[in-house]
């Protein structure tokens, strides 16, 4: 695998010499979709692109049963080599082995375009078209090009794709028994826990939820305190009690007041109007929606109280996930015979797997990245870890399938 | 005085339709400077301006004893008929109605230039030059025009100035016996307790801290509550803090946290900085200087129990300012012969007054102003209120000028 992570490090892959620069459909995510089919194609796998350019690869003919694996190659803006990427270099690596080791896994390679949003500014954008979260009014008028505000539709046909044929991407989830993505983790779980690997068995919901205080812009100097309208102090009360609220659960959750803008922004002028922009992600629906309730409710009574009025907006980014409790077993089974500890945890970011859940019992698996770093040049993981994930994967995928079977 | 309110709202004194604009040394504010010499010179008053463009007139020889009234004539940028101008037309009303009515007081009326900064970014400009507190090289080098960058002292030449005799200004103050200004109030003390005017005994000393928290901009999917640097956390407690220790204190003192802004600014991101802008102003010296001590204390110390370090600066705009007790007492003498009820009251905002103070013993009058609303179009003040403020200036001065002979 460290061959295959240099290779794709390099400039044939990438649109910048500081990063990875891989966006759906430049050259260089070409090349890389590219290289996947060879090394597949060399093994004895067919490989092709679907409709919109998602990489499909298998040893079974379409429909046949085979279990899936994969991720996506797309990086984000001013990316690393691994987000993305190492889990399609990992998939590759599975369906190597059971190859050389004449296992004869039946198996699916699955790669999606444009996790990342970087060239439409959509997320998950390929997983979504398989699965049907997307309508035509958007693939062919309202999702542009960041960099050069074209359509998606007209990219896609530009790099010879047929996207008037998207409905029938889903048929790549015909046959798929289950599915495991294996991804750096974006965290410090598994670094600070000196493990190899973890076993995702959930994947937070995440809700963006944007309030505006609106007080009364008032002089500093002039002003009792008694007699103010402070947008600002229940602002900073709010944030206070998103971090009490989220500290009180059980489950895995946090809650981030990540934007907070005082206008108009002088010293000497009362906060008229704030802007916060809070995340809030549960592994459990029924807590995000509780805390979402929750932290409006308070902020309106702690705005009254000072005369202050809030405005709120809720946005669903996705719900939460558990994922199946069969290929979490499996994983876990594979885990123990491997001999490493490992522990359970939560993704607390979304995954092209949160859009093949629901259709396919499916898990991932992560993976440790140094510092939590990634979406940057400085992301960095060892090959090492993801070889012994690999191994995990592959037994827990030959027990799943010989328990199916 | 009703009449002098609408002059000098007209066209020929503003550079604005709209608003009043007038800065010095453009026309409008010349035509305001002539049309007060004009109405002074009319009734037998010596009126000059300055090296620097200060009107002064008097009914005595200069340097012979006199009582001091006035304000300023220059506007904020879009602003109203009243801040400032008024207390010029009140001092004016004073020196018309002693000649009137034949008291024959030995009055000096003063409006200083600038005192809204709009020309030069320099507040209390004129007081200023008139008590020290400015440097030549400020005048020649560093205050520059808002409009056209170019520096004061050219514009005061052009204007026919002779700013090399800058500290010359100094000599109005020679036989100065006393000073009040009146104002308008900028607050709601006297709308709200409905009465006619205030005498002030104290002005706030105004203080800037400018804090800025450092912690670590992680992502909020991938970051456990209890593994973050939130630098937003941190300054909204700093933030709730200085409300709550502003409030436990028993002389006229405000806090307010008019700047706050979180970087980089986006919903996902935990603020990795945050920078607050805190206005702090009090009556007593000493509480605000506790104040600012312990808020900066308190920020590095929540900040420490979250690994976010903090920044702090301190601007002294204006020292706390405790008027003339032999002032404010003739004031109070004639108050409560005028029959009407008034409160003392302090000045949350500066003033030329707060120059003029170390020099010579000083008091302030404040009328009401429509929903405290000033530095705007819409600022009201009624000439009603202005003119039993008048009486009341007028029988204190002639107390405190019989009791200094």
């Amino acid at each position: 695998m460290n061959e295959d992570v240099d290779t794709l490090g390099g400039q044939e892959y990438t649109s910048s010499s500081a990063a990875i620069s891989r966006y759906a459909y430049a050259p260089e995510f070409q090349n890389t979709t590219n290289y996947f089919v060879h090394e597949l194609e060399a093994i004895g796998f067919d490989a092709w692109e679907d409709p919109v350019g998602n990489l499909i690869a298998r040893n079974r003919p379409k429909g046949d049963p085979a279990f899936g694996v994969g991720s996506h190659h797309d990086s984000n803006r001013n990316g690393g080599k691994y987000d993305g990427t190492l889990g399609v270099i990992a998939a590759l690596e599975i369906c190597r082995l059971s190859t050389e080791l004449n296992l004869d896994l039946p198996l699916q390679l699955m790669s999606f375009i444009e996790e990342e949003a970087s060239g439409f500014g959509q997320g998950v954008l390929g997983s979504r078209i398989m699965t049907g979260q997307v309508s035509e009014d958007g693939l062919r008028n309202a999702f542009l090009a960041v960099d050069d505000g074209r359509t998606f539709w007209e990219h896609a046909e530009d790099a010879g794709h047929d996207p008037s044929r998207w409905r029938e991407c889903k048929n790549a989830l015909d046959g798929l028994a289950g599915w495991i993505e294996l991804h750096i983790e974006q965290g410090l779980v598994l670094q600070d826990s000196q493990m190899h690997f973890g076993i995702v068995n959930a994947i937070v919901g995440v809700n963006w939820v944007d309030l505006v205080f609106h007080g009364r812009a008032d002089h500093a100097g002039g002003t009792a305190m008694q007699n103010r309208a402070d947008a600002g102090l229940a602002a900073a009360e709010t944030i206070i009690e998103l971090e009490r609220i989220v500290n009180t659960q059980t489950v895995p959750t946090v809650g981030t007041a990540g934007v907070g803008q005082f206008l108009p922004g002088l010293n000497n002028v009362i906060p008229g109007e704030v802007e916060l922009g809070l995340d809030i992600r549960s592994v459990d629906k029924t807590v995000y929606e509780e805390i979402i309730a929750h932290i409006i409710a308070f902020a309106e009574r702690v705005g009254a109280a000072r005369e202050v009025s809030v405005d709120s907006s809720i946005q669903i980014l996705t719900e939460a996930t558990v994922l199946s409790e069969r290929v979490v077993g499996a994983l876990e089974h594979a885990g123990n015979d491997s001999g490493y500890e490992f522990p359970f945890m939560h993704s607390g970011g979304g995954h092209d797997t949160q859009l093949v859940a629901p259709h396919v019992p499916s898990a991932m698996v992560f993976i440790p990245c140094k510092d939590g770093v990634s979406h940057s040049p400085d992301e960095l993981a060892d090959p090492a870890d993801a070889a012994v994930a690999v191994e995990v994967m592959l037994n827990a995928i030959r027990r799943y399938m010989s328990d199916a079977n």
